[in-house]
C-alpha cells in the first residue's frame, strides 16, 4: 500500500520531546501555527475567532512550565481548534447559526474546562455547520478550495489538514467528526458514547451526541483525549479506557472484520481499489481478514444495520425536540431548513415509537458486541468516506459509512491512508464499546506499519 | 391512622372537572392562588419572581380552550410553581446565588417546555437554596414560620403547603424533593433516574439529578409528571412508567417491607409511634408488612446500605468539578463554603476512585430491584423525613432517610401521612425502578384509603 501522506501535518508530541531538551518552546511551536494560519487561512477559512494575543500569553505560560520541568500534562502549551457549538469563556460560541451571534456562553465546556487544566492553550473557534446539522458555513477543503472540507467540524479538520494547527476538537452525531477527517487527511477519533464529556457543548441529541478529536497524527489526537478523560471525567462513565499511564503501546490486529455499509454502493471503482489494496497490505503483514463471502454471521449483521438504521436519525429528530422546538418558534427562519424538517419528523412521532426505537439500538449494540467476540475480531475495517471530499461547498458528503458506528455508540477511528486523485479520505476501525485503548493501540499499529508516522 | 390534613391545599385535577362543566375557569382558579399569595407571602417567602401579569394571560388562554373544548392538556391552565435553577425564556433563572443575580438563560428548561405545551401557566420562580446544594434562602416553612421548609426546593414545597400554588417542580440529588415536601404537608414525587428530562435544569451530577414534583394532590403531581414525560421525553428512556392514558388506578399493595436507613437512629418516640401507627393501619388493612426482624435479607440490605452509603455523596462531589471548579475560580467567595468544600473532595479524586464508585452503585441497585423481587414486595415503606421540620432557617434538615433512594435512583413518593406538635411529616415508598406507574397506583390506594383525597 501506498499510503498517502499530508506534507502539512504538524505534531505537538513530537515538538514536546524537544520543549524537554531545551531546544524549542511552546512558542516556538505556536508561532510556526501562527505562520500557517497566515497563509493558508484566507483560502480555507476555518476559523470563526482568533485571539492570537491570548494563544502568546498562554504559550508563554506553558513554556515558563516546561523549563522548570513541571508541565501540566502531555499536552500543556499544546494549540488547539475548539468548534463552535463549544462553550468557551473567553470567546463568543455562535454554533454556526445567526441566531446565536456573537452569544456568549460565560463559561467554559466541560472539554475545554479539561484542556485549559491541562496548559492547552486556548485561543479559537472553528466553523461548525448550523448547530452542527444544518446549513454548511465557509470552510474549502485544505486539497482543494472548490471542494467540501466535510462537516459538521468542518473547520477543525481543515485548520489541522492544512498544519493550522496539530489537533482540535469536534462532535459526531451521525459522521460529523470521522467524515471532515478522512476528508481533509487528519486522524479522527469517536469515542465509545459518552466516554468524552460533552456538558457545555450545544446539544443534538443527548443519546448520540459524540465527542471527537481531530488531529494531524494519531497520538495528538489520543493525548487530547487522554486530557479530557482525566482532566474531568465523564459523568456515569468512569473515564476513557486506555487513558491512564502512557499512549497505548502498538499492537497488530490479529483479526479485522470488513463491513459494507450503506455507503459500500456509493464509491467508485478506485476508491474500492484503493480499500482492497490496504486490506491486501493488511493481509500480507499477518492480520486476518474476515469477509462477508466467508462468514455468513457478517452478512446477517449488516442485514440487522440495513433492516434499522433509517431509526438513528429518528432518535435524533427526537431528541432535538428541545431545544430546536423552541428556536424554532423564536427564531422563525433564522434556523435552517434542515432542522425545521427534522422537527417535523419528531412531531409525528409518539413517545411509544421513540421507546421503541431505543429497544432496537439496544439490540443492535449487542448483537454488534456479540458478532466482534464470537469472531475474535479486535474491530470492523470500512472506509470512513465513500471516497474523497466531493466537490462544492454547500453539501458535506455522504455518511453512509460513519452512522452505524454512530448509533452503536462504538470507539472508531479515521485513518488518513488512502488517496484518490491525489486527494486523501480515511479508513475506519470500529471497535467494541468500552475498548477505545484497544481500538487505540490497533491503529498506532496500523499507522506505525503503513506510515511510520503516529 | 389519623392522617394529617393540609387545610390549605388546592387541587388542580378537581377544579379541573369543573372547567369541562363550565362551572368555574383556570382564571377563577389561579384568582384563589392569587389570593392566597397575597395572604401568605410576605411570611413564607417562597418566590423570587412573580409575573402575575403573565399569569392572567395565559390563564385565559387556557379558558378559551377548555370553553371549546379542546384543551391542551389534563394540567392546561394549571399554576405550577418552577424552581429557580430551571431555564426559564421570560424570567431570570438565579439559582439561589449571588453570582447568578439576574441572569437569563434565554431559553427554556425541557421541562418547562414541556409544561408550556400542555398550556400550563408558568410565572414564578421560587425559592432554591444555592444551586440546590449550598446555602438556605430566606423560605419559612408554611405552618410554622420559626422552622425550615425544607430544601433545596424549599420555594416550590413552601409555595404548596401553603395553599399558593397546587403544584411544582424541585429536584432532588440527595434529597432536595421529598425532604421539602415532607416538612411543608405536601406529596413529593422523585422518579424513577432519568425519567424525567432535566435538560436546562442547572446541573450538580449528571447521574444524580433528579427533577422531581411537589403537590398537594398526588393527581396533580403524577398529572404534571405525565405531561412532562409526554411532552418532551428524556433522553435515553422512552417515557415515565405509567405516564401514557389515565391516572393510574389505585391498587393495594400486596407487601410492603420496612426500611429503616441511617435515618432510623435520629427520630424521637413520637415520630416513631406515628410511623408505626401507620404500619399498624397498613397491616390491619390486609398489606403485608415485612420487617428486618422476620427477614435477614432485608438486614444485609440495611448492612450493604450502610457501608457504602458516602459514595453516594462522593459521586456527587465529582460530578460538580463541571462547573463548580470554574465558578470558584471566577467567583470566588461569591460561592458558598459548601460548594468549596465538595470540589476539594472532588480534587482528591482520582478518575479510578470514580469508577469504583460507579460500580458499587450499579451493584447495589442489582441487589435491591432483586431483593424487592426475591421478597415480591411492591415498595418499600420508610419516612421521608426524620420528623417533622427543625426549628431554624439556615439548615435544612436531615437526609438520611432520602439519600438511600436517590444513590439507587429508584422512584419515591413522600405521602404526608404523619404528624408531631401538629406539624406534618411524611410517609415514603421506595419502589423498584421503571415502575413508577406501579408505584403510583399503590400510594394511590394508601391516599385515597387514609384521606379520600388524591
Amino acid at each position: 500500500m501506498q499510503a498517502w501522506r499530508n506534507p502539512y501535518a504538524v505534531s505537538f508530541a513530537q515538538a514536546a520531546a524537544g520543549f524537554t531538551a531545551g531546544k524549542q518552546t511552546p512558542r516556538d511551536f505556536l508561532e510556526r501555527c501562527i505562520a500557517s494560519i497566515d497563509e493558508y487561512e484566507s483560502r480555507v477559512r476555518a476559523f470563526v475567532t482568533l485571539d492570537l494575543k491570548a494563544a502568546r500569553k498562554a504559550a508563554d505560560a506553558a513554556a515558563q512550565r516546561w523549563r522548570s520541568g513541571r508541565p501540566l500534562s502531555p499536552i500543556d502549551g499544546c494549540p488547539v481548534a475548539i468548534k463552535d457549538i463549544m462553550a468557551t469563556a473567553d470567546m463568543p460560541t455562535q454554533m454556526g447559526s445567526p441566531a446565536f451571534k456573537d452569544w456568549q456562553s460565560g463559561q467554559d465546556a466541560a472539554c475545554v474546562h479539561a484542556l485549559r487544566r491541562g496548559g492547552a492553550v486556548i485561543f479559537n473557534k472553528t466553523v461548525t455547520t448550523e448547530f452542527a446539522i444544518g446549513f454548511s458555513g465557509p470552510t474549502t477543503n485544505p486539497f482543494d478550495p472548490a471542494r467540501t472540507p466535510g462537516g459538521s467540524s468542518s473547520g477543525t479538520a481543515a485548520a489541522v489538514g492544512a498544519g493550522m494547527l496539530p489537533v482540535g476538537l469536534g462532535t459526531q452525531t451521525q459522521g460529523s467528526t470521522l467524515r471532515p477527517a478522512s476528508y481533509c487527511g487528519a486522524v479522527g477519533f469517536k469515542p465509545t458514547i459518552h466516554a468524552l464529556n460533552t456538558a457545555g457543548i450545544h446539544p443534538l441529541s443527548a443519546t448520540c451526541d459524540h465527542l471527537g478529536i481531530i488531529g494531524a497524527t494519531l497520538d495528538d489526537v489520543w493525548l487530547i483525549a487522554a486530557q479530557i478523560s482525566l482532566g474531568i471525567g465523564s459523568p456515569g462513565y468512569g473515564f476513557l479506557n486506555g487513558a491512564a499511564g502512557a499512549l497505548p503501546v502498538p499492537v497488530k490486529p490479529r483479526r479485522l472484520v470488513v463491513l459494507h455499509t450503506r455507503g459500500w454502493k456509493e464509491i467508485d471503482a478506485r476508491s474500492r481499489q484503493a480499500f482492497d489494496a490496504a486490506l491486501g497490505a493488511f493481509a500480507k503483514s499477518g492480520i486476518a481478514i474476515t469477509t462477508v463471502d466467508h462468514e455468513p454471521r457478517v452478512q446477517a449483521f449488516e442485514d440487522a444495520l440495513e433492516r434499522d438504521i433509517d431509526g438513528a436519525l429518528d432518535i435524533v429528530a427526537y431528541e432535538m425536540q428541545w431545544p430546536f422546538r423552541d428556536y424554532i418558534a423564536r427564531y422563525g427562519e433564522l434556523i435552517g431548513t434542515r432542522i425545521h424538517g427534522l422537527i417535523k419528523r419528531a412531531d409525528t412521532m409518539m413517545p411509544a415509537d421513540y421507546s421503541a426505537l431505543l429497544a432496537t439500538r439496544h439490540a443492535i449494540r449487542a448483537h454488534c458486541r456479540g458478532l466482534l467476540a464470537e469472531l475474535d475480531a479486535d474491530a470492523f475495517v470500512t472506509l470512513a468516506s465513500s471516497g474523497p471530499a466531493p466537490v462544492g461547498l454547500k453539501e458535506s458528503g455522504s455518511r453512509s459509512f460513519l452512522t452505524p458506528g454512530s448509533w452503536l455508540g462504538f470507539p472508531a477511528f479515521a485513518l488518513p491512508l488512502l488517496q484518490g486523485d491525489g486527494l486523501p479520505f480515511g479508513i475506519q476501525l470500529l471497535g467494541a464499546d468500552h475498548r477505545d485503548g484497544e481500538l487505540c493501540a490497533a491503529a498506532r499499529w496500523i499507522m506505525r506499519e503503513y506510515t511510520s508516522a503516529v
